[in-house]
């Protein structure tokens, strides 16, 4: 781990600009992939060019993976199509290569596989594009070590030694049958500790977990994570070994998910970071504005019709925040709960509809506290009974409908298959902020 | 992976009521821990416990760390503290021992540390609770296997062969020297594929990835992250190998400070899921809907002050929602931004100004496009031009507003060493809802 200090910047740039090859080879030869692709932030796009040129073919692929999606597109706009097969495709792992395929356009993508060396690879890689982008087989890469599960362990050790050039790391070796279905897994401790044993079926671990290539990133996810895995075979319909999934990838996707979540939670509609430039920042944050804009304005028009409500009473306006804020506040809660546990699998089919019965308990019990601490206040500070009633009855309304709204709506989503995300934030604070508005004001005309 | 089906349940349910203890072992040789754990919820109290007796000690401890915490102290309550040792805290790995430990009162912990046959195992637990939970040396274990790097290859094989049976899964071997310092990594290919090399020192990675045991969790799962590894070895403060981390205990660390930061913008104030009781659930979600209502009342105080506008002119609040609202979407939105930026790293030191300039760049755009088209829509539909003027100034100031708070409150939190989450959700909701309220009514009073 080297700290990138100033220094070392400065004294990397001067390198560079002096066109000192070798001084550059050996200064990136004790660096790890992710160490220089945080180098390469702080290079212009000349400089960063001339390093990677330097780079041996597996050291620049795995650096060209590492960076951020923009840096790479701009780096890859100025290289070679040959260049990109020979250097990066033709040393990625194949589940990476896909990967950085996806990013281009698809003459691009045509063009650089005719260009790779090793037919194989580019084979695997073409079979690999077809799965769709959210399935295990869209996720999964093909380098692992396999083996049969008839064979000595002597030849095991051989072939796997044969294999394993073309993988990166080895965690496990999969066992496979003569139609090259699963049928175990052996764990590298069980080659390093029963070397002598006659067969391999006899020591590997039958019943393997696996993943099938159709199934969701959520299912993998939850897979690998339910069962401790750093890595999962993915099998075909008919059970034969078509892929692995590692867990790095996992761990991606899984961050991906919870800031997708997040930031529909607060009103962000697409994936945003501090570093983006000011119009992505707006083009992702104006819309969910502009809805509670309509929201807003729509509330305006409804509580227009009640104008002269606020005329004789213009009392019955000071608690208008508090409805909407309580039913907004409340409506998130409900929701983020739901939507966190359809995420993480706790919350089944099964029992929806104690959910809704459990959240309607909650939200009684809530409401109750609210509105009689609301009641009190009021009847001793305001001194309008029919303002207090309206206040402490809309209250208690207003609570356990945003409640039951806020665990309805995402579970409907859910099984429209819409992300559920989508119901929390905004889109809940709005609708409980204007059923919030008609509540009350229904209870001002009756009261007052 | 064994479906676990209506029909499995009711037939071990069976089992277990004859008591037949060669079926019931029979159907759970064949079941991951994690299976197990599932089964077990869907049994009562003495059907699992009968089942916990016949597995043998390491099963049992696994299947006890995969139980969630409630279930698990549920078990616990009911075995004697002798069993608990020998049965569980033995035969389990140092990390999961530890964490379990945590769990228990200290009298217990010391009790069952007393039972514990093998005597080096109770020493690293003993060692292990010294470090603070929330550092790695608290996160890490002490089982992996280690080598010297004067040590031939066919020697550390054989070193390996005996240490691998402490060992659940290998990943990685590491190397020390003669002072036990960290000097490098082995990749088990390494091992496989350069069996003949004469000494160690000369095959291993140097410079290896290490965390210290000081470093906190977010910087040994950044660590872990950045770097794509499975374990990550752990080093004291003069660079000897005291531990290791694995990933999937990094990886219930991103989830449960995920779901921690998305329970905070949420407005729930513990960690909650749909499985928990009724009292667990309001007790998380009361405090933030009191303080709620507290801004709410707040709010019919600021706006009792202004009673005389809405009297004469009832128009007045007609645009409460709005303001309201507008104003805790774009605080949300802010705060969740730079919240995010601090959790993934990508917002540093250096450019917190750069983030609050950029951040008033993007509130001038969205105010001003929101204002404006505001401003429109009361222009031809209101009919008041001082109402028209207040809104849209007030709408403008608010956002901007709003953006800047909520950007420079999370900033200020995670400088004082407080959770930056913590500004997110409910507070800055309500807060600029009590800011949007006191600009719109002195605009209002200033206007009109």
């Amino acid at each position: 781990m080297t700290e990138l200090t100033k220094e070392y910047i400065d004294n990397l740039k001067k390198i560079i600009e002096e066109k000192d090859d070798v001084k550059a080879k050996e200064l990136l030869k004790d660096l790890y992939p992710a160490d220089i692709a945080e180098i390469y932030q702080k290079l212009d796009l000349q400089e960063a060019i001339y390093l990677y040129m330097l780079m041996d073919g597996e050291q620049a692929a795995d650096v060209l993976m590492e960076l951020d999606e923009e840096d790479r597109h701009k780096l890859l706009k100025e290289l070679p199509n040959e260049l990109i097969a020979k250097r990066f495709v033709d040393n990625m792992e194949t589940d990476d290569a896909v990967d950085l395929m996806r990013e281009l356009d698809e003459d691009r993508q045509e063009e650089i596989l005719s260009h790779i060396e090793d037919v194989e690879q580019a084979g695997d890689i073409v079979d690999l594009l077809k799965y769709d982008e959210d399935t295990a087989g869209g996720l999964m890469g093909t380098e692992m070590i396999v083996v049969n599960e008839n064979w000595s362990m002597p030849k095991c050790i051989d072939e796997m030694r044969k294999q394993a050039e073309e993988v990166d790391e080895i965690h496990y070796v999969y066992v496979v049958d003569d139609d090259d279905r699963l049928r175990g897994v052996l764990p590298l401790k069980k080659l390093i500790t029963n070397p002598s044993v006659s067969k391999i079926k006899h020591v590997m671990k039958k019943d393997p977990i696996a993943v099938h290539d159709s199934d969701s990133i959520e299912e993998v996810t939850q897979t690998i994570e339910k069962y401790d895995l750093v890595a999962v075979p993915v099998i075909d319909s008919i059970g034969r070994l078509v892929g692995r999934i590692t867990i790095d990838d996992v761990m991606d996707e899984v961050r991906e998910q919870h800031e997708r979540d997040y930031q529909l939670a607060s009103g962000i509609s697409q994936d945003v970071e501090t570093s983006d430039n000011v119009f992505t920042q707006t083009a992702a944050r104006l819309p969910w504005l502009l809805i509670g804009m309509i929201g807003g304005l729509s509330n305006s028009i409804i509580l227009g019709g009640f104008e002269n409500s606020f005329a004789t009473n213009p009392k019955t306006a000071l608690f208008i925040p508090l409805i909407g804020g309580t039913g907004g506040n409340v409506g998130i809660q409900s929701s983020a709960i739901v939507v966190q546990g359809l995420a993480n699998n706790t919350l089944k089919e099964g029992n929806i509809f104690t959910q809704i019965l459990k959240e309607s308990i909650v939200s009684v019990i809530n409401a109750s506290i609210i509105s009689l601490i609301v009641f009190v206040y009021n009847f001793f500070m305001l001194g309008d009974r029919a303002i207090t009633a309206s206040v402490s009855l809309s209250l208690f309304t207003v609570v356990i409908f945003a409640s039951i709204f806020g665990t309805f709506v995402p579970l409907l989503l859910d099984k429209l298959k819409i992300d559920p995300a989508l119901a929390t934030g905004p889109f809940i604070t709005i609708s409980n902020d204007i059923i919030g508005m008609l509540i009350y004001m229904f209870m001002v005309s009756a009261l007052t």
